[in-house]
């Protein structure tokens, strides 16, 4: 089987620029929509979730945590998506810069800062200050103007709980039906409970037509993740860099702000995500882009039905599937010359690292 | 004449690398020594040299300032070295990365944060406390490894008002004769004004022999942006990137750091500056630095004497001389193969353009 599967488009391009090196940003940032019980598994507790996406990057980039003593793990196993990233990173060699867009626990690692703010529940109908929005956008353009003069080839992943909420009522409010074609951490997707939240979000920011203005509709019912992987990737863009968008049906989200903001950049732009994302028969990701763009979507082959560990193997039954940019990251490494199995090599490894490190060997 | 004039060492293979494209690194951070009247001539008024630093970042990424109104520039127009450096990350089309170490005040810009903290006056013997140090040489050192992961060639600049007393005092407290060989932005060095509060600085810090533990020498006298700029030195070179220390005799001083935390990199490091501060005869960047390593020096012939504007001609006069990283930055435009003439034709029409956003055209 491939190792890389390309669903819409011509993804040729992108490949042939990151296999010539690459540079990985991956953007953190919370709202408080996570703290709704039952959304988001991304934690163990609800009032846990604002501590993952602080704790990705600390992994990602140390290789443990520091604003939790262990890296983010269900109780029985199942680990972050951050660890085949960064199993990725280190087979690469790739250099990491993390971006904060708005987070309520910062990383204690060298970070980048857009001057965002974590996002209300989207339920208040006002999730972000507009000149918080303004200010974000501005700083992550200049930000990827900067990055794209550094490096040709970058790919953006993210890191928010509940970010698959909060993107389905961004796209809902540009005018995408996204209801029936989010995505989620778990293999049972909490579905209804997203429709109620998004619609309570949609009645009390007033929405009952499609907005234009991308930056309004993230004021009102949107993510600082969306926000500022929207502003780089058009700042890189714009410099001619190739931006591969690492994730899943949030990275539509992404694809529609850019869209509305600055669609002349959309050549540059292609989704990568992984194979257990696009098979999730709860979510959509294709169709929704299809709906949006025409950008190239790939998805990766890892498959980890022969790994020793369940909390490994939960990935083939649907259990995380995506985050931290792990889908497009490991496409960078196939189009680097790495194989799937040297990938998934270093996952078991680093995965049993952790099992150790944790004093635990399940 | 050579655009470029090696004064010690080789600098051929730094200058063969920047060639093929680099990275521009700003580190900023202030300490309330430069609050010390007459110890610097950057910023109108004492306190005002807090927001040079992020006045300087904000320009060279934006080519205007946020927090202040104008650009950095004395009342009877000379500007800041940054006017060099923009003009030549203008020309050269690189990617512009800007560290906090630790500034009082903050620009509105992208920033990476190492989390550091503003240095006190180090006349009170306890610049930096010691956690503080130690966490931004670690987050320092992460970020080096990082971009050198991104480019094989970094150039790191720096911005601190009153830096050459605070390098004086790290250098005399590492055991260096520092005394009568720091440079100054001023035509006339207030050296006994520095060297009075250097004494006390090391009375106060109980410091009558040399220390060996660069970071104790930090935490006791110096200031955060030798400290940082230390660190993403050492993780970036031990990477194997070359990095340009961009700089006048402050760079002495991280080159003291560097050789007392990890003497194994100095041959990825060199040292680019002006042809304006080797030419200081107030100072001593060459014995400094004989005395330190045996690591290459060259300085860049900007010639400012036929600008016909008094605010440029008084470079000439020994004003400003060097900063924001001017001197290296410019030395990477000339191995990108720009010549003098169109750097200066870049720094020209950018200060005609500062005079006209002013108003004033004298």
């Amino acid at each position: 089987m491939d190792p890389v599967i390309v669903h819409l488009g011509d993804i040729s391009q992108h490949m042939q620029q990151l296999s010539k090196g690459f540079l990985f940003t991956l953007v953190i940032g919370t709202t408080d929509t996570s703290l709704i019980p039952g959304i988001t598994i991304a934690g163990a507790k609800p009032e846990l979730t604002h501590y993952t996406p602080a704790a990705d990057a600390e992994y990602l980039l140390l290789g443990r945590c520091r604003v939790i003593p262990i890296v983010p793990m269900t109780p029985d196993g199942k680990p972050t998506p951050a660890l085949i990233t960064r199993a990725a990173i280190k087979l690469t060699g790739a250099g990491v810069l993390v971006v904060n867009a708005g987070a309520r626990v910062r990383p204690n690692i060298p970070i980048i800062d857009l001057q965002g703010e974590p996002g209300r529940d989207i339920r208040t109908g006002l999730a972000i200050n507009r000149s918080v929005v303004d200010r974000v956008f501005e700083n992550g353009a200049i930000l990827g103007e900067n990055l794209a003069r550094i490096s040709k080839a970058i790919i953006i992943g993210e890191s928010i709980p509940a970010g698959t909420t909060t993107a389905m009522a961004f796209l809902v409010a540009m005018g995408y039906d996204a209801w029936n074609r989010m995505s989620s951490a778990s293999p049972i997707n909490p579905r209804d409970l997203k429709i109620t939240v998004v619609r309570e979000a949609l009645k009390n920011a007033g929405i009952n037509r499609p907005l234009e203005d991308p930056l309004e509709a993230v004021s009102r019912i949107g993510d600082p993740v969306i926000l500022a992987i929207g502003a780089i990737t058009i700042g890189a863009t714009k410099q001619g860099a190739k931006v591969l968008l690492a994730g899943g049906t949030q990275m539509a989200a992404v694809l529609a702000f850019i869209k509305h903001m600055y669609k002349d950049v959309l050549s540059n732009v292609a989704i990568g995500t992984t194979k257990w994302l696009v098979n999730d028969r709860t979510a959509d990701l294709i169709g929704l882009v299809r709906e949006i763009a025409h950008v190239p979507v790939a998805s990766v082959n890892l498959d980890f039905g022969n790994m020793p560990y369940e909390g490994l193997k939960a990935y083939e039954g649907g259990f995380v599937k995506e985050g931290v940019g792990a889908g497009g990251v490991s496409i960078a490494a196939i189009s680097r010359g790495y194989s799937i199995s040297q990938l998934q090599g270093v996952i078991l490894s680093d995965y049993e690292e952790l099992l150790r490190s944790m004093g635990n060997t399940t």
